[in-house]
Parts: structure tokens; sequence; C-alpha cells
């Protein structure tokens, strides 16, 4: 008998070519199927709340799925924890509602990219942060992002794999939150929004960088983001500092 | 013309074979001694302040060698850095005494050991905390560790490679500070002696967290300590939460 599950995971993007399933290339989805294959034979295939790229990592990607598992949802956790690849791991799984999919009922989903500023790079976070020797202006990058808050069209910051002429409505997201902290030698930027485009925000991180290294003014940033034109953008950030950090199923509160 | 340089390296030891140069596998001195051949043809061997295991890290390894590099060390750390692979890096180059020695002149050696606790292992520190359901107790660690602080024979905490006839002299180690702390989900070990035997603070790390774990009680540890006996101590500590923290050349002040 299959019964419907939501499984919470976590993943170091590294060593994996993105999140969604491809017939060689190692992914986690690949990895997950494959082990789910092995302790609940007979199990649908998966869906995810959202698509990382090739060396994007994941603190709470959530995952759907009809699956032959006849114990709770803690038995699953620790049966796929003890056979998963140890660059990922499953913090919650539980039984859900039987129409309950990860990808289409999540309302919100959060991201974070980190940058590591320094005078030579650090072994130890290479692999989860955006090395920078020069410190990126703070309250310009903060403006920048102010700038995005809201219901828009970000075909500027859209892949370069989408068609020139779809439809505006089409590349309309609503952002909720988008900030720029410091901590130390870490700076990070957090965004909420409805939905992204495809590396919609290492986009956006690559040209609010470059604004914030004076590289390109504010008016730029602002007049290629309301003309929508993609080819005015800086280069995309790296992909490792971005992390999936959160998916959420309910309305955001006043402040998330 | 050969001159003497202090080289001061961190590196993830994940894909290492320990720090030795060694004929076929990989190890951090053969890198760095790939490279400096290239960089700098005609450069001696280099010397280590402290041996590594494999997959031990480090921040602050020091290394001397006497070097056919004409300019100065801020320009040979950037030629290092350009070069080297990405789980290297330089954090500063300098000339040296011509008759600096990292290794002979080292005075007081600092490890840390991390150590991950909670219900699942965390995919982004798996490569740099060794991972525990149990929270071992820290008022128990403490006092272990208290034990060790001062010049004693450290035979029970030796490699299994060490000869059982070796001369209690050659086991005497002056341990300057060994504490335990704990923040959010980490705990930390960190352990300042004038030398360390080969695996020492990983049979340390176990012994201690056996104890402060409650699988044996801190008589049995002291009574070990005090008879030298390494059939006595539990299973070292998995090499991934050790990292070489600093190398001082100089004495301490009263609280390093």
């Amino acid at each position: 008998m299959l019964r419907q599950f939501r499984i919470d995971i976590a993943y170091d993007g590294t060593e994996f070519f993105g999140s969604q399933r491809q017939p060689v290339r190692r992914t986690v989805q690949g990895e997950l199927e494959r082990v789910l294959k092995r302790i609940a034979p007979g199990s649908e295939s998966t869906a995810f709340a959202g698509r990382t790229d090739a060396g994007v990592h994941a603190r709470g990607q959530v995952v759907s799925g009809r699956l032959a598992w006849r114990d709770d949802g803690n038995a699953l956790r620790h049966a796929l924890n003890s056979v998963l690849p140890r660059d990922i791991a499953v913090s919650a799984a539980s039984a859900a509602d039987e129409s309950f999919h990860a990808r289409y009922d999540a309302r919100w989903r959060e991201y974070r990219y980190a940058l590591h500023i320094g005078p030579t790079p650090d072994v130890f976070v290479r692999r989860y942060a955006w090395w920078r020797r020069r410190d990126p202006d703070a309250s310009l990058a903060q403006r920048a992002l102010g700038e995005l808050v809201g219901e828009h069209a970000f075909g500027t910051f859209a892949g370069a794999g989408r068609s020139q002429d779809e439809p505006r409505e089409a590349l309309v997201r609503h952002v909720r939150l988008a900030t720029w902290t410091a901590d130390g030698d870490t700076r990070s930027l957090r965004i909420i929004a409805n939905g992204f485009l495809p590396h919609m925000v290492r986009n956006i991180v690559g040209s609010v960088v470059r604004v914030a290294d004076g590289d390109a003014t504010l008016d730029w940033f602002i007049e290629a983001f309301q003309r929508g034109d993609r080819r005015c953008i800086g280069q995309a950030a790296p992909p490792q500092g971005l992390v999936l950090q959160h998916v959420y199923y309910d309305d955001l509160g006043a402040e998330p």
C-alpha cells in the first residue's frame, strides 16, 4: 500500500549535478530514489520543492512522494539516514495528507547566499561561500536589494535558458524579503519569494555585488531591472555560496 | 641562492593521506613541494611543525625550508596560492632567520577537536566534526582533561605503533592547557602542549568522551593514565574533528 510522505532533507551540493534526477549523472533525487527503491520497493517517484543547480546546497529541501513504507516517519528517517550517502541527511520524515505535493503546495521559498571576505581563501568554507578580497558596500547592497521587494517581473535575472519572448506574467514573482548582513568575515544575502526563476538568486547576487563593489551604479541596476533586459546584468555568482534554506507551506507572518 | 622561509598554511585534510611526504599517495607536503619545484626550482625539501594524520586539518601549520625564491614573502604567498590545489591555502609567508626550523624551534602546539551533537548528522560539518547523538557531560569531560595538565608520561594515549618498552622519559610531555567548551550544538576540546605523541589527541578525546558519556568512570581514566597502560583506553576519536590550530615559537604568557 502506498502512502504519501513528506521528507525534509539537507545536502552538501558539491558533488551533485543538481537536485533533479538525470539519466547518468549523480543527483540528489537520483540518490534518494535509488535508496527508496531498496528500503521501500514499489514506491513512486518523488517531487522536490525547489530545484537546485550543480554545487548548490540545501538545509531545508522538502520532498514528497507516495511510498511503499508501512512504518512511521521516524522509522523512515532512521532507515534513510543509515543507507544514504554522507552528503545527504534526512532531518525529518512524516506521513502527509494524500494530496500533499512538495512543489505545488509551497507558498514561500527562502534562499541564502554566503560570501567569505578575506585576503586569502579559507579552505574550510571554500565549498560553502564565494571568496572575495573586496568587502562589498553593505548600504549599496541593501539599497539594490530593496528594489526587488514586492511583485515584479524578474526577467533581468532569469537564466540564459529562458526564451526572450516569454510573456511578462510568466516572469512575475513576489519577493517578500531581501536583506544583506555582515558578521565577521561572512556576508549573507537572504531572500524569500513565492518562487524563483532558474539562476535568479545567483544572477541577483552577481549584480548586487557589482553595484556594492562600485563597478556599476545603483541607477544602472534599477534601470536594467525595470526594463527587464537580461543583457545588462553582471555575471552570475558561483553556485557554492547558495543554500535552499527553507520552504514555507503556511502563509508568512508579519515578519518572517 | 637559497634563503630560509617560513610559510604558514591551512588545509582541509579530508582528501590528504596526512601531512608528510609519501612516495605515491597525495599528501600536504607532497603537494606543496610539487608546487615549489615549479615556482622555485632548486629549493630544498621542507619541514613541517606538526605531523597530521590522514583526514586531520590545519589552520596554523608552519612550514620552513630553504627556497630558491628571490622575491619577498608576500609575492611567495600570492604565487603559491595561485597554483596550490584549493584544499591548501597559504595565510602568510616571510623570509626567516637562516637557522629557523619549523619543527625544532616550536615551543608549544595547539590542537582543537570539534564534536557536533544532534539527532541527525549535519552534512555541512561532517568533514570537520565528530557527530555524536549524546551530549557528553561537560563537567566530567573538564575534570578528566584537568588530570592531563602539567608534565606527565602520556604512554596511555600513545598510538599503537609505539614500542611498549620505550623509556618513560620519551613519553613525557608538558600539557599547558586542556579545556572543554560548549557552544550551540558544537563541543570543542582545546589542548596546548610542548609536543604530542602520535595519535595522542584523538586517543585523549576518545577516552574523555567515554568518561563524559558515563561509559567509564573518572577513576578508571585516572588509573589508566597514571599506570601508563595503553590497553585501558577507549577507541581513538575519528580524524575529521581534529585541527592543528596554532604553533607557538615564543613562550606563552600567563594565559594562552
